[in-house]
């Protein structure tokens, strides 16, 4: 499967701007492993305010990772990038459906990337990793979305039916990585198959860990 | 433009359950306007908790409006039902570029839509009208994404190019109603130029405008 996808892979690599702990960054280093597609990785020291430089703003205006280079095309935000690269890089319309109804289902969970993913795992986990104190009400608003997420993946094998889309791996990392910011992923069983799921597929490649904070309730999978 | 979209109008009306306050409702109907579709407008009274009713959530488990009806497809998310007319709905693919880099660049504001322009526009006027208090940290993010905005706009007519795309729709109507949350667009000129250039699209329909609150500074436009 992946190795039919990468037939259609760029002749030159692409050029991923990310940061080493950045799920978003992770989010389409995981792509294009999973396309096949050759990589060069280039580490912006967000930790030094890299991000902030002219050179870098020049690259994004938003001043974030990630940022990729494919040949003549620059692109910010990672759910654009798998967008692209869906369009771009995955012929057979696999991990993107081309269908009004397909693709529609797949943007439901780009939203939920961008908006409440953010606002919960990712801002819990960044509360803990890079703050070095657990946020209560982003661990409550991570445990509402997982709980929902747990709801749909009761009846299906992943987020839009039974195959692997980038609306998974919009989602992915920062459910897998939610333990980091004390966010428990014990009562959602179906959530933790899924991610099992997507470790499973040829080409996956995961993100460093970061510790598990201790927390007061005995409630961290550890 | 418009009457030519129509042709692939459907024979029946959409059906949008909406709630006549909420931007993220407008967008749709919004688009729905533009393309000349026929539409049966449910008003959701989320002030009475009807969002939350068993028959709301087996139309969309978020508990959230917009949801449209189109036949037998049933679609929540603002920015998904945005796509899904796109892909349905403009055969001319003007809305939603076919081509991976236009189909990426117009994510790049449906991801703006779900984050910053969330937590900043959309958060501060939902603490005015729905709380009746203003939000600095809402208003601050605001500001700054319309600073953002309004540099992309000095050089663009509009947000990806030169012509009107769903990425226009999905930031318009929070950015237009900012100043209901006690976020002044005075500042933002070319903001301002283009609010009035999609205004002036055939078809547009407004949003109900709520009350302007008096701030301290003598910054709102009134």
């Amino acid at each position: 499967m992946v190795s039919a996808m990468s037939t259609n892979a760029p002749a030159h690599p692409i050029r991923l701007h990310r940061f080493v702990r950045s799920g978003h960054s992770h989010r389409v280093q995981l792509f294009l492993s999973l396309l096949g597609i050759p990589v060069e990785l280039v580490d912006v020291a967000l930790d030094r305010g890299a991000h902030r430089s002219p050179g870098f703003l020049a690259l994004n205006r938003f001043g974030q990772v990630p940022v990729i280079e494919d040949g003549e095309v620059t692109l910010a935000d990672s759910n654009a990038i798998l967008v692209y690269l869906a369009g771009r890089h995955d012929p057979a319309g696999q991990w993107l459906p081309r269908d009004p109804v397909g693709a529609a289902r797949v943007q439901v969970w780009l939203s939920v990337a961008a908006g409440p993913l953010a606002a919960g795992p990712a801002a819990a986990r960044r509360a803990v990793v890079f703050g070095g104190a657990i946020d209560p009400r982003a661990v409550a608003e991570a445990d509402r979305l997982l709980a929902l997420i747990d709801g749909v993946l009761a009846s299906s094998r992943f987020l839009v039916g039974d195959r692997p889309t980038i609306a998974d791996l919009a989602i992915y990392t920062y459910a897998a990585h939610a333990p980091e910011g004390g966010v428990s992923l014990e009562r959602h069983e179906h959530v933790r198959a899924w991610l099992a799921r997507i470790e499973a597929l040829e080409g996956f490649v995961p993100m460093a860990p970061s510790p598990i904070p201790r927390t007061g309730g005995g409630d961290v999978s550890g």
